[in-house]
């Protein structure tokens, strides 16, 4: 109670209706935001409990729905006003028991190598495929080689994840093009399975998934991921012995959809209650790890910035929606449902923010809007610096609040966080809790709620 | 050689003698050198080859005579036309063998706590020590309290480490004090022994060391520093338990000096040989842990630089030196010495660079040196935003090179990087090669590389 009291006190004290009074009022509410958040989250426990309890939580499977029971319960606890459950029809794929990979030299030796499916592959026949190898790293080189030399094999994309990029994201999306159409441009000309190198610059025994996309007009193949440590081995194995193959089974498949759904957590406007700020994360995960940076993070940030409001006793002028999206890794269904209903409602929704890069140190906001509100936006930036964010010129959104903007021209902004390690973890089973540092995560959950608290009371 | 041909293509290419020409060529030669050290750099290889191989090495250890020779042999391998040793003579401490403390409650329980010798203190009498605690946040509490609660009793400064500062070194600068004089200012009311909590942000069970100094006026207590873990169990058991003992026994002992080294790897500038610029971290450790982040970080970064400019085929016009520092963490006598030396030979050093704050991501330079100096510096400013560092506003330079300046006026060069997680590191047994990204790692290597490239060919 004293810290509401002495808070309330400071907000009375630096209120002024001239602009620079504005400013300070602004520098001081963010200070404290970051004071509180810093001193007082709950966001890292959350986090450990999801984790550590749940795990990893792909769309559909009994996890994911443990994980919307856990975000409802974690949402009241952080004292939103109201919590509601929003219906999502989500795709079930499972990964089946464990996946079954070797290199067979020619002289019949076998050794094992780290794959995982890819998220929506088809399986393997039961007693498994067996073909030899071709190495590619463009899909230059795939053309060029052709169905003569392609048909019956196993195409391996051994793209590698480039190192020259300062943010690693660059890399993945240069990389990420082999996983999602590579199994269907390797099947245009012929080949049985294919196999992606990880997309990451760690050199480990990883394998990393992530989601890919059959092409209506050709065959459906096998595909998966192999480690970088893995993909290293086959490439030497298969330059040095011409007659090595590969094993490769696989017991993965696409059931049934599934009714479940996006978390939505409310603290209402006390000004204008009908018009709202969204700012969420994704709570499906992978199931290789447990889903820490990708995106338990984003979950608890956005949940965090509630607690935060509510420890304060700011109350917004307008609406904030803290919101668990379901279903982001393969399919997006919690992020196109959440904006067609707000469209249906005919909602007011002033800005959308989704933090989905991980749960590492923040440095800037991606900005996805018109020139006019940027530049607004860009006025607030000082009021940041002292928190170490200084970039505000990339174009970046989010994948699931994507939808707000195509539906409603709603203004979107991605928290920019360091990207030196995200790639070591995204989707692999190293994506654990004990791989978040506690400032870095309440360092994210502070800059989310500093940007909604301008916001809130200044509009865009 | 292919590469190297390239490179001097380019150069050609860009080469102009106009302003908006020459940052050109800058801004081509920076993104090459980031290019060539994210690529093929051996900084992280020798770092795991120091921590994993040598390990801990305390100013005056067999550890420390090891890391010398790994350094000699380290910056020839990458390509220093000359490397020498310069004599040091060096504080030999010794913790002996491990610390012992337990609480014991008034009916005679023990709980065993983790603690640690903070460096320089004297050790307990051979059978250790008990005594009942006094627990003070500050030395003003410690004042008030007075010899009469004092007297005879062990004091415990359980000053927090600050959450609210964004960059922790601020909330290590404040939390320092009690580690540094705490003991001295405890033993002026007659305390037996002292005890500080670790200055970490994290909540676990290493207790982290540091250098601490005894006053000249008072009597020399025994010293050491508790786990946070353990800080927060003997508060608890202090306040509930009134005739609750400590007891501590320690065999740490301060022996002879030792003649130990700075290591020096020279790349000669072609066109002002006798201009030099010196690059450094330290390398003495805590022999605690590793000492990966501090510092075999910021040696492996600054010997990378000598490898970067020779893969490149860059011939540097100023002379570099990366300077392997010994003896930063309890006495900074390398880094005197090395300036001793300057001043004698009448050497003209244009700028000293230190790398020692983690091998985090960089994000900007501190600056020690005249406003003029400053406003040359942040002209150049421009040409590290593509590779995230922002800030060259803050006034900072190195322990090591500190001496440079005050011998010679030197313009020092903090190479500052994310502090988020250092401290749960520093001086503790968690100070290990796995705490390393390798990214983070490189960026910092490169960085230094870069800023030395601007120094070389355009002075200061």
């Amino acid at each position: 109670m004293t810290k509401k009291i002495i808070l309330s006190f400071l907000l009375i004290l630096f209120c002024s209706s001239n602009k620079s009074g504005a400013q300070t009022t602004d520098s001081t509410t963010i200070r404290t935001i970051y004071t509180e958040t810093l001193a007082n989250a709950k966001a890292y426990e959350w986090l450990r409990d999801l984790c550590n309890n749940i795990g990893g939580r792909l769309s559909g499977s009994p996890e994911a729905a443990q994980a919307v029971k856990w975000a409802e319960r974690t949402m009241k606890e952080a004292g939103a006003d109201t919590v509601w459950l929003q219906e999502v029809w989500v795709p079930h794929w499972v990964r089946g028991k464990k996946e079954s990979a070797y290199i067979m030299d020619g002289s019949g030796l076998k050794q094992s190598v780290p794959v995982c499916a890819l998220g929506g592959s088809i399986a393997t026949p039961a007693k498994g495929i067996t073909a030899q190898v071709i190495e590619v790293n463009t899909f230059e080189e795939l053309k060029q080689l052709g169905e003569e030399k392609i048909k019956g094999k196993i195409v391996f994309f051994n793209h590698p994840f480039e190192t020259k990029f300062i943010n690693t994201f660059n890399a993945y999306g240069e990389a990420v093009e082999y996983r999602w159409r590579g199994p269907s441009e390797a099947a245009r000309y012929g080949a049985v399975a294919s196999i992606v190198r990880s997309m990451t610059l760690s050199q480990d025994d990883f394998p990393h998934t992530g989601a890919m996309h059959y092409a209506d007009s050709v065959e459906k193949i096998p595909c998966c991921a192999i480690s970088t440590n893995g993909a290293n081995l086959l490439s030497s194995i298969m330059k040095a012995d011409k007659k090595a193959t590969f094993y490769l089974q696989m017991n993965c498949a696409s059931l049934d959809s599934v009714l479940s759904y996006n978390v939505i957590g409310e603290l209402r406007g006390k000004e204008f209650p009908d018009e709202y700020i969204t700012v969420g994360g994704h709570l499906d995960s992978w199931e290789t790890g447990d889903g820490a940076h990708d995106d338990g993070a984003g979950v608890v940030q956005s949940i965090e910035v509630i607690r935060t409001f509510k420890a304060l006793g700011i109350k917004p002028k307008r609406t904030i929606r803290a919101v668990a999206f379901m279903n982001e890794e393969n399919g997006t269904k919690g992020g196109r449902k959440y904006a067609t209903e707000a469209k249906r409602k005919n909602e007011k929704h002033i800005a959308a923010l989704e933090a989905d890069a991980g749960g590492t140190a923040p440095f800037g906001y991606g900005l996805e809007m018109s020139m006019e509100k940027k530049n607004k936006v860009k006025e607030w930036a000082p009021l940041f610096l002292p928190y170490n964010l200084w970039n505000f010129d990339e174009d970046h959104g989010g994948a699931d609040i994507s939808y707000l903007q195509k539906e409603l021209e709603v203004p979107q902004f991605g928290l920019m966080v360091e990207s030196q390690r995200y790639f070591d973890f995204h989707h692999a089973a190293s994506d654990t809790f004990d791989k978040i540092n506690k400032r870095e995560l309440l360092l994210g959950a502070a800059s989310l709620a500093a940007m909604i608290h301008l916001l809130c009371d200044h509009g865009l």
